[in-house]
């Protein structure tokens, strides 16, 4: 297929080269210059609109604000090609979401949100968790691209922000995990416990998944480069209680890891991983 | 060995049967009569000081007060076969466990705290998680006997406390684990995601361990039957809470569930299944 | 005017004797049989719909529930004296403050809802502060009543929810205020001040106001004998949370405090003042 | 008395004159050059080791961090005047009050801790409320001081650090007060009242002094200049958590409290005064 591709960062390089590993022709644009191997096999363009001039295309830039700069304001989704449909695969906000879907169908284009769950690394292995949410003719279309970024795709419903409140709620599930060690580590080792050893056998138990199991290791070992830097991690906690407000509903553990987490980013935490919140937890 | 075994309820009958099909001589003792086929190969004795006259002894009751009016106001204790060793299996108080081993040592007696994960089935299967800590003597005269009821001993230290701070953290890390099921249904309830569907894909990717899975399906069956009651769940937090005091850190997500589940327990869900926390979520 | 009015407790019983004395014809009723000194000067009548034969009524009960009982459910209201206007003085819901005013609305009667601040030594002096809102007509009708009860009477609005508002939050500004003493006297005693010498310079400086002074004097006392007994204090911040729903912003402090006094609640002291929390503050 | 001063800033410098104006000999010391006309009647001296050239002296810099470099890696506490008693006029945490206290014992000086309350303003009118502690004979000396700067003070103890307790927890409480204020504007918002209608109620009613009616004040104009900067309110909320911790008993609504805060900050607010929180509160 003929598809766009706006945004070849850590994660939206190895998806687009993924795209054309699957045999699909790439149009890719960045904001800034991409070295030649990076962009193998892909043809660069000049501006997102030249990018939208597909069959398909995906969006993976930082937030709501960087999306509707570079395809909003530039004007660059009123030229694109009828009848394209569009996939953005970032983190946005239910709220953004909903504009997105109104946007695209007064210019006759067809959106999903198809945000994803993995690291660079399940990115660069077509290993991502894929969820997707939009209307069927048009998840029906993105479909056999998304099985070439990821090891499965999620379909959530026919309204996009479907697969952004799934996103962001994995996300908040994620965060009150890495807390959730992080006090635990604060209690045991009021009594000697050594991290590992508690981890040994939680891990062995209850919570042997990746979610423990990738951050039990991060915190034992001190080791808090990012990965996920606490900065976004705090986005991702707001976008979660905006979420939540239309529910009228309490989330009183949201609340109180939010409250905890922007501390630490007041601390001066906020460029290192998030799971750094448990270094926090000890000393605060 | 000739071993005691004091309380023989849904976890504790199971755990006696299991050391008796190990080839050991059980004393048994209970509050009220047992049925004989549940009590099936043991010496049911008439007082908790007669269990007490074995090379070592078990102790599955209620919580820190029923311990203390059955082995220590009772006088029990003291007259306990010299030289025994007495493994407390029960969630108590890491304070507590701290006495226990004084009045251990005052009365020539080995004390090691073997607090234990797994529900009445696992015990009836021989497959509890079982935590171990005390000196080490102790603690190696048990471990026989660990393993014919459990699937995997932790051993955690020299001071038994250690245990009962692995086993309520543990226990304060499921707690959290439900209220994060219960929040993220609520946000994604509120976009109209199914329990199931959301579920499927935590499952699927980043929670695929058995605390996720078994509260995922009582939270979407609507079923809280307990399983392991409310009022319980919030006596377990607040031994989380007195545990971690001597830290003089906080737990904020801990504080932030205990008072959720408090409200919960005053709303009358007290008796269902501490999961239900997430049917108190979805109308609080 | 001829007045009736349902509920002769606490605060009920010198509300209406005040009514009396400012020449008012009052038709009372209550559940349970009152003495006749209380009763002094009123025509104690069979049923709540014989004391709706007036030109105005007050009720003074419980909660929601109550009020459903006597007025709505058992058809009172349905036969009461055409154009009535009736005050509730409770403490009740925002929500049912509306359900109330659909059906008298229906019923051909007025509706306003008149809160009261103060306790019954304020009932009997006629020295309460009153909240009135509903429509204008309603509100000038049972404005020289309201007089009669209180110091003052703050009109609030045209949507007598309005005052049930206001009436809620005042309260739930009470409660944390009682909270912020007890956490300072646990801050300040773990240096060794006592609680007098702090709530004198406190009391002396910003917080030289009824709210600080009256609950101080209970907590540096510790006696804790209802007054407001805590179990409505938690329906209170209950009927707070429930308020702010509709607004979909977050209020963390009532969610602390009412998580915090929920722990108080199921900790045993629901039937002590709602200052006690501030023993509980001291011991968890 | 010959008399010193650290520190002439917003508060110091009206502090200082005062100090004059009460017939004080004043060897004044600060960071910065200052206009003549501000420090008229002192001796403006070169380093803070020759403002300590006095019988007593005040510090009234930022924070633990600016007296840490200022006086103690200087030297100037070491070659400060025998016999000197310092006072300490800042909000500074309890443990450094604990060292400040060491080391001028070490030096043979006299210290106490002598925070204030009041804003600028009031500090020009030598009306702000002093606390005290420290030695008998110490305060005893500053005392006459005190009363030159303030309408009265308060004697707490004889451990430096109980006056920094009181003040932190005084802090506390103002910014629970404000944050109550805030909450119960969202709720009572949410029913279209007036900001101005229901502070009009309360003030009259509860909470008539000075917390409460100069911030609602500011709360209701929306003119959130400070005053006193949300980041330097978050920094006493830092030091009431770290002075509780050794208490081992939780606060939750500083808990609460300062999460919300941090995020405040976290959102671009911590310049403003700190009762924009009551903004965030509208907004978040």
């Amino acid at each position: 297929m003929d598809v766009g591709f706006i945004g070849l960062g850590r994660m939206g390089g190895p998806m687009a080269r993924n795209l054309v590993k699957a045999g699909h022709r790439v149009r890719a644009w960045n904001r800034s210059p991409v070295a030649g191997e990076l962009a193998d096999g892909m043809d660069l363009v000049a501006t997102p609109a030249e990018a939208l001039q597909a069959e398909a295309a995906f969006t993976m830039l930082a937030d709501d604000a960087a999306i509707r700069e570079v395809l909003l304001s530039s004007g660059a989704l009123q030229s694109a090609r009828p009848g394209l449909v569009h996939a953005v695969a970032s983190t946005i906000s239910v709220g953004f979401a909903g504009e997105l879907r109104a946007r695209h169908a007064e210019a006759g284009l067809g959106y999903v949100s198809a945000p994803v769950l993995g690291r660079p690394d399940a990115a660069e292995a077509a290993q991502l968790a894929v969820m997707v949410a939009g209307e069927k003719d048009a998840v029906a279309k993105v479909c056999p691209l998304l099985d070439a970024i990821g090891r499965r795709t999620w379909v959530l419903g026919e309204d996009p922000g479907q697969a952004n409140a799934a996103k962001i709620a994995a996300n908040m599930m994620l965060a009150m995990a890495i807390e959730a060690l992080a006090e635990a580590v604060v209690l045991t080792g009021g009594y000697g416990l050594a991290p590992e050893a508690f981890f040994d056998l939680i891990l062995g138990t209850l919570f042997g998944c990746s979610a423990y199991s990738i951050y039990s290791t991060k915190i034992a070992s001190g080791d808090f480069e990012p990965g996920f830097a606490m900065n976004l991690g705090l986005k991702d906690l707001r976008l979660a209680a905006a979420a939540s407000e239309k529910t009228g509903r309490r989330l009183p553990m949201l609340d109180a890891l939010r409250g905890r987490m922007a501390e630490a980013v007041a601390a001066g935490l906020g460029d290192k991983d998030w799971s750094a919140i448990a270094d926090y937890a000890r000393q605060a």
